[in-house]
């Protein structure tokens, strides 16, 4: 057993694993396909949002990963193929059996994802064209050209890969990721794709990636509008011939490596949501449980007034309680203490004579970091936002046009 | 009976009130301290926020008011005195006595309201100090200046006031609002004051003013805060000599007046929504109870992303979709329909083939319109919202300073 490294190539950092990213034409401009492929077929698990409105593509995978076993995703940008009735079942359908019938698969070993604009047919002859081409180029070094070909508004890739040794045999975890809107608890507006070359049966990696995207992309929120394209798919295909034994450590560090992989394309969300200027770490503790830790974090994180006054700089901490205090959750004002980064603002529910001007550097840095103890018990929680900006207004205002 | 007319006059055009508002220097400009008054004792009800975080002036007024009769009501802008721990309440307190010791009330005859930055002590000296000057000024007409004086960034002062007809005598409803941020369903961020000279007792007043607040201010949202200063008081002092009978149709005429005044205010706070270019109704219908007809509407009408849109005046409709199917409700995909305006946009969860340039007309104007059915049931429910824009986000992120 070893400690968990970062190295390079994301998605195709593991072994037996290509992936691609082409133009077909969806979006105005740049990359809008991507592909990720599995030299054998592989555990795959998948999770998905809760919303009640879901995108097409999320009732063809969820009947496809009933197997356990896939060997594909392809992916979209640029048309989120949602509210499209049953039409839209039926194009992405056409998505799955092109690239099924290229690579000589079944149907149901391929996986599919789309994000983008909701309410417009997918322009399945673009994509069927370009099939071809996206497959012949698939290699090794593929992950960076397929994170480029998930953007929508997202301005950077995401990218993130650990490796660590168990007995002697190496295993990494790789992973990609987009946002950048409608991102909130409960899955967000966002596709990310993790890759594993551990051997793993379906139903473990089905537990463990539940548990990982619980603490990760659960925990994050951008705008508190939920997609209805959210989706989390993972490939595990043993190629490292290190089999994960949950009878032994092996199972809990291949956890931590997947947590970590979770948790970094997490906040390279935030760091990217739509118009954000700083990043924010929002703790709870002293809850009189996680749920309840959970559910002040999740009001105080998606606050506009919270979120504009770190976008301000201006250290108006009672907007932080007022939020806090909206939550549904029992909460005592005259116990109640606020911190922003190490400075304590509020102390027994009342405010405190702090240094204003430290304050002040606190809340104008790239990060902020705001703790409420609610001193009720022992649960807490720790949930990742960013500021509320003009240009996030800007950005949406205008989106589809 | 006759039918509902408006009037001019406000908490003054009732009976026997007076009202003043002046400047007694928390504000860095206008007027920030208003008071008013009844002639004689009033029957009187009071609803304040849910938030569990709450500011001073509401522990003290749920004291003075639980005899069900109070005299006059004095209100600060410029100042929450919220978070300030038991010195906010004896600071509160030390208000309600200033103005009972000029008026020669007993202090229990005073209701207090503050509104403004959470978390500084409250001026009690500078208020003390202008409160012989306010009750000096009192007047028939004073409607206008307390209504100016509870404004923070209320660009209007918001006063409405109706008249009606009972067994040939003259009934008056008059109220004053401010709003304008941290406007959320379950009590916003703001004060209303209203009066009526109909005499009724104090328990059938709450019962009124309660359905009343439920149908009007509980159904805005500005943006999705919800304040730890909302509060709603009437008086009703019975100077016109009307006594408002459960056992005839008095009661329900009197409500009807109630309803209009405080849903014509609570329309006036979207109006003047910080920031606010539009005024938008979202009408949800379909729904198996009101209860989970009311979820889809908040969660419509406090998604950034559907005000963003509405602010940018670009129909993406799918947008709607995905906030509603994000409510906490059961709601079927392939049943859903949305309209905009009278133009359908979404049929059984599939886009229609609508009229893009009518749609982005509709959508342009100073008001928009969202009817979302779920087609489960009878449960409807009307709630009143603004967009989000630029504007905001500056004013919001520049609040304190």
């Amino acid at each position: 057993m070893s400690r968990i490294q970062e190295v390079n190539g994301g998605v195709t950092a593991p072994l037996g694993f290509k992936a691609n990213g082409v133009r077909c034409g969806i979006k105005r401009k740049g990359k809008d396909l991507a592909i990720i492929y599995s030299d054998v077929p592989a555990s795959a698990a998948g999770l998905w949002t809760s919303n009640k409105i879901k995108a097409a593509h999320i009732y063809l995978d969820k009947r496809n990963i009933k197997s356990g076993i896939a060997q594909v995703i392809v992916a979209n940008s640029g048309n989120a193929n949602c509210c499209n009735g049953k039409a839209g079942i039926e194009d992405a359908n056409l998505v799955t059996q092109a690239a099924a019938s290229h690579l000589n698969l079944k149907p149901s070993m391929v996986l599919v994802a789309s994000t983008g604009v909701i309410g417009k047919r997918l322009p399945v002859q673009k994509i069927s064209s370009a099939i071809p081409m996206l497959i012949k180029g698939m290699n090794r070094r593929g992950s960076h050209d397929a994170a480029c070909a998930i953007m929508t508004t997202d301005t950077v890739p995401k990218e993130i890969a650990v490796r660590f040794n168990l007995k002697g045999r190496t295993v990494t975890i790789g992973g990609i990721a987009k946002g950048s809107g409608m991102v909130s608890p409960d899955m967000a507006t966002m596709l990310s794709f993790i890759t594993t070359d551990a051997a793993i049966p379906p139903d473990n990696l089905k537990a463990a990636l539940s548990v990982a995207v619980e603490k990760s992309f659960n925990r994050i929120t951008i705008d508190g509008d939920m997609s209805t394209n959210d989706t989390v798919l993972m490939l595990a295909n043993g190629a490292s011939n290190m089999r994960m034994d949950e009878k032994d450590d092996s199972f809990s560090i291949f956890y931590k490596g997947l947590e970590y992989v979770a948790v970094s394309l997490a906040k390279m969300l935030v760091k990217d949501g739509e118009g954000a200027t700083k990043f924010i770490e929002v703790n709870v503790r002293g809850a009189r449980n996680e749920t309840e830790a959970n559910e002040v974090a999740r009001k105080v994180s998606n606050s506009n007034l919270v979120k504009t006054m770190l976008y301000g700089g201006d250290p108006n901490w009672g907007r932080i309680a007022g939020s806090a205090g909206s939550a549904h959750v029992s909460i005592k004002e005259d116990i109640l203490d606020i911190y922003i980064g190490d400075v304590q603002v509020m102390k027994k529910g009342a405010g405190t004579a702090f240094d204003r001007n430290k304050l002040r550097r606190l809340v104008n840095g790239k990060e902020a970091r705001i703790t409420i103890d609610l001193n009720l018990g022992n649960g807490s929680t720790t949930m990742w936002t960013c500021d509320l900006s003009e240009e996030y207004v800007r950005l949406n205002a205008e989106y589809e046009t």
